[in-house]
């Protein structure tokens, strides 16, 4: 069932929304922006849709299948946006057998609304004294109101006061908020709505129908399988988390370093992986943490402060390199305070911590100087201008203080891989209707890891037909719910990606062959493109900011030069 | 002549540029940018080129006929931009034999470097005392240095800062720096290029060549004699300034009024050109002041504060406007401070005072608070978070406050005429290549003065002829440094368009038809078009934003329904 949400007349409608059937996830969302917001709309105004959008496979339980769909017009690329988030809301709704949820329009009257969802159906509260409150005491008074077991997604008092860069933050499996639909600043969206959360209770709801559940399980089995299999999601990933890349990108020499001015980092080690496994087992934290049920490969952890008070939790490599090795800096506690502070006045840690190494960059504070970025972030918090800077992302805060040299595409920060040293990455980031996105083909597997096949990271050949590849996968990743790091696995393990097939056509009595599911990542590819090209974008917007192709990275000396006229191939399909 | 200025060697070297023989003024500097210019270069990077272009009629004395075009990649719109300014700059250079002069690269080492122009041609010179100056304070020491007759263009401390709504000041006639080519944020690329100022000095130089200066003097007696014969150039404007515009669209129901939420000002008198005189006549100011040689209208003025002391000059409607109107301030003198500090620190009244503007609707502070909005624009001389917010201009300041009602095209500021009651001025907004500029295609005249016939203003009908009509017109207009206010006369007055033709082909012993010179209108057009085509600028961004479509305005309650379709087909010739 879909539910629409007006936010003018405050009323909320069920829908059997025929024409989305047969769509999850990226897929969903990327199909209701695409047909239903006028792409001439402003982000923050009366025509944007909010959308959250269950997966295919929402609700199963499916190995590493938790995750949901956010999307919208993006207030921060301008362009169509889909943010997926683990956590515990994608299996609750997708127990309450809730497809889509469609929030428009602007309330007429500033009002603090949470969208509770439960085996009642849909339904607005206006709850005022939420109002002004940061995600973790927001999800404290939630958990006080509706009980411990609900799932909740809401917005700091970045996402309220409409920061271009806003989150929705997410609670895990214990309830914690430390998952963030972090990109594309949806958080404003949501912000400009009046939405403060949403609430999903799935109690009373025993489990979900298959169309055929003993193939389901056949199929679930082999994604288990290839999940336990996988060095990569089977032990570097549960031991160290995703900061296990930081060494490893550091050593290839793409672990952009004091604001993408070079590839290596040297105090690479101190923030790494390793060091934080380390650091946890000390303080009696947890590594090997799942996000989101049925998570089999568990990279979250929960970080303690030198007391021992838990200090943050899903402390991701984006986040750990954004406030690290981009400023500079190898205080992994002061980093973990500056993700806590991210997940808490909710804005977006890759964009934030990029914003503030421009800021760097620009002599407002000295790179590596911790204690300053920290006080930095309590500015977005404030919402004073200097934190309004930052909130709105690192793109206006280039403009703002008139630097050139800003890591962005379309709007959007560019993230932990240095497109010059991790070409494939670079195609990705250039090309991707989402702006300047890691995840929408992590190129990094053939670039750096060896998986799925060895594409040489300093080469421009081969990276166009790897990323085109990657990027249809990941939109049917996206679609289903499955957690993008199945792709390590699958890429490998011919096993494994027959699994999600399998569990997919289970699911709904459906007979789709491989070759159809990517039909479906590349019609999401086209949705997304769609949406963009009558949202203005252009020739040439596809590219990479002028001084990747100008400026050499260090130590490796190379510049993107993957040609234009190739980008331009990407999507030819 | 042409000088290029390599800032990366600070090399100078001249050049006859036959491909750009023909060609003055706007005509000239966008075939520079549109030929020389990557469009996909960082407007503030090593790839952007910052062109001085003189005009056809350059140096000729011809009557409003002083103006030059400044030329770049806007780092306010992202697109191609001219920016045309009075002053007395204009004529030296014309006198002096450029026709262009094209500046490159970014310096190795920080500079605060000048551009001495002479009959010995061009040189560079850092003149490291000047840095951190505002520009009163820039143009007295130049004029200690250089003497007082030199003709000088400079920036103030937010362009060195890099400010995206930087405007380049002039100097007038009596050498105060009352004139700015002041859109689209010129003075950050001539920051970024740590251009502080440039200086002519015409001493030496006798006379200009014609090839028939009879017939040119034919011409020009002509255009004179149309300036004084048409009522609004020989009578309203010399008496009461541009001014004169404010009662008249108050009146009209299209003075957008805080942050245009309505079209009528209650305070408009107070603010209007009649008062403005009457103050000028009591503290013994000057109305009826040229600001350019060869200047028949003489619309500017000196306005002198209470105690008689030179506050400001060049005090414009628009300007007025922006920091009046717009903000709900119906005190004169503190608008007039207003203006006075826009022009020493540099930035460009208009996207000022509309971005100051959006900063009362999000509450920073009230609408009607004009002392507040004084220090805010102090704020932009500190180059304080704030400052540098509100100098970046009213796009950027939309974004980082999150709001959604920000008056703005392709990132520039929409000037003094509503579209919503003017519309073809909002055709005019939409569409120019330039970002919302009320020059590019002065609508008002038809719709609003009944000059050059009458087009409803509230009615979509034939605002796209009439937009695109001018903005052809206007395109040779600003090629030949013919001040647009010319057009008053032109538009009623057959002889006068004559009288241009007439110069300009005796100026070159040309033989060039009226339909010639609307030809080379038309491929300035094409010019500048093709630029932000390359640039990224797609389908769909030839528009308004979505709340003049949306919002009703009082006191007409109408809406801008000038159809989208209707607006793809302006540059249909």
């Amino acid at each position: 069932m879909f539910y629409r949400i007006n936010m003018g007349d405050l009323s909320v409608k069920s829908e059997p929304g025929e024409q989305y059937q047969g769509l999850g996830g990226r897929a969903l969302s990327s199909r209701i922006v695409e047909m239903e917001v006028d792409p001439s709309a402003h982000p923050l105004g009366e025509k944007n849709k909010l959308v959250f959008a269950t997966s295919l496979l929402a609700g199963t339980g499916a190995p590493n299948g938790g995750r949901m769909s956010l999307g919208a017009k993006s207030p921060l690329t301008e362009g169509i946006k889909e943010s997926n988030v683990g956590g515990a809301m994608g299996m609750k709704m997708g127990r309450l057998g809730i497809l889509g949820i469609i929030v428009e329009g602007l309330p007429k009257e500033a009002g603090t609304y949470v969208i509770k969802v439960s085996d009642k159906g849909v339904a607005l509260e206006n709850i005022p004294e939420l109002k002004g409150l940061d995600i973790y005491a927001t999800v404290a008074k939630l958990h006080e109101k509706f009980g411990e077991k609900v799932a909740i997604g809401c917005i700091g008092t970045a996402g309220e006061n409409r920061m271009a860069a806003a989150c929705v933050g997410f609670t895990d499996m214990e309830g914690a908020p430390t998952r963030q639909a972090g990109r594309g600043g949806l958080g404003a969206v949501m912000g400009s709505k009046g939405i403060k959360a949403i609430v999903a209770d799935d109690s009373g709801i025993n489990k979900i129908t298959f169309a055929d559940e003993a193939a389901y399980r056949v199929g679930a089995k082999k994604l288990a399988n290839a999940l336990l299999t996988h060095p990569v999601t089977s032990q570097a990933l549960p031991a160290y988390g995703t900061g296990v890349l930081v060494n490893i990108l550091s050593e290839a020499g793409g672990l952009p370093t004091r604001n993408f001015s070079t590839g290596r980092f040297e105090g690479a080690n101190d923030i790494g992986g390793e060091t934080m496994a380390a650091v946890i087992k000390e303080r009696g934290g947890k590594t090997g943490h799942g996000c989101s049920p049925g998570c089999m490969i568990r990279c979250s952890q929960i970080y303690k402060d030198k007391k021992g008070a838990v200090l943050t939790g899903g402390f991701e490599y984006e986040s750990i390199w954004s406030m690290g090795a981009n400023l500079g800096v190898n205080d992994l506690d002061d980093i973990a305070m500056m993700n806590r502070l991210c997940d808490d006045y909710g804005v977006d840690t890759i964009d934030t911590g990029v914003a503030i190494g421009v800021a760097m960059e620009a002599g407002v504070l000295k790179f590596g100087d911790s204690k300053e970025a920290i006080d930095l972030i309590h500015e977005i918090g404030k919402a004073s201008p200097m934190g309004r800077i930052l909130g709105a992302g690192a793109a206006i805060t280039g403009k703002v203080f008139g630097m050139r040299r800003v890591p962005v595409v379309k709007g959007q920060a560019i993230p932990a891989y240095d497109p010059r040293a991790v070409k494939g990455q670079g195609v990705t980031y250039a090309t991707t209707p989402m702006g300047a996105d890691h995840t929408a083909g992590y190129a990094v597997t053939a670039n750096i890891l060896g998986v799925g096949g060895k594409v040489d990271p300093l080469s421009p050949d081969g990276q166009v037909d790897l990323s085109r590849n990657l990027q249809i996968a990941t939109a049917l990743v996206d679609s289903t719910g499955l957690c993008l790091f199945v792709a390590f696995a699958i890429l490998d393990i011919a096993e494994g990606l027959e699994g999600i097939v399998e569990m997919c056509n289970a699911r709904f009595g459906w007979n789709k062959t491989v070759d159809d599911y990517l039909e479906m990542g590349k019609q999401v590819l086209r949705d997304e493109r769609s949406f963009n090209k009558s949202a203005g974008f252009g020739e040439g917007t596809d590219d990479l900011p002028e001084f990747f192709r100008t400026e050499k990275l260090p130590p490796h000396n190379t510049v993107f030069d993957v040609p234009k006229e190739d980008l331009n191939t990407v999507f030819n399909f």
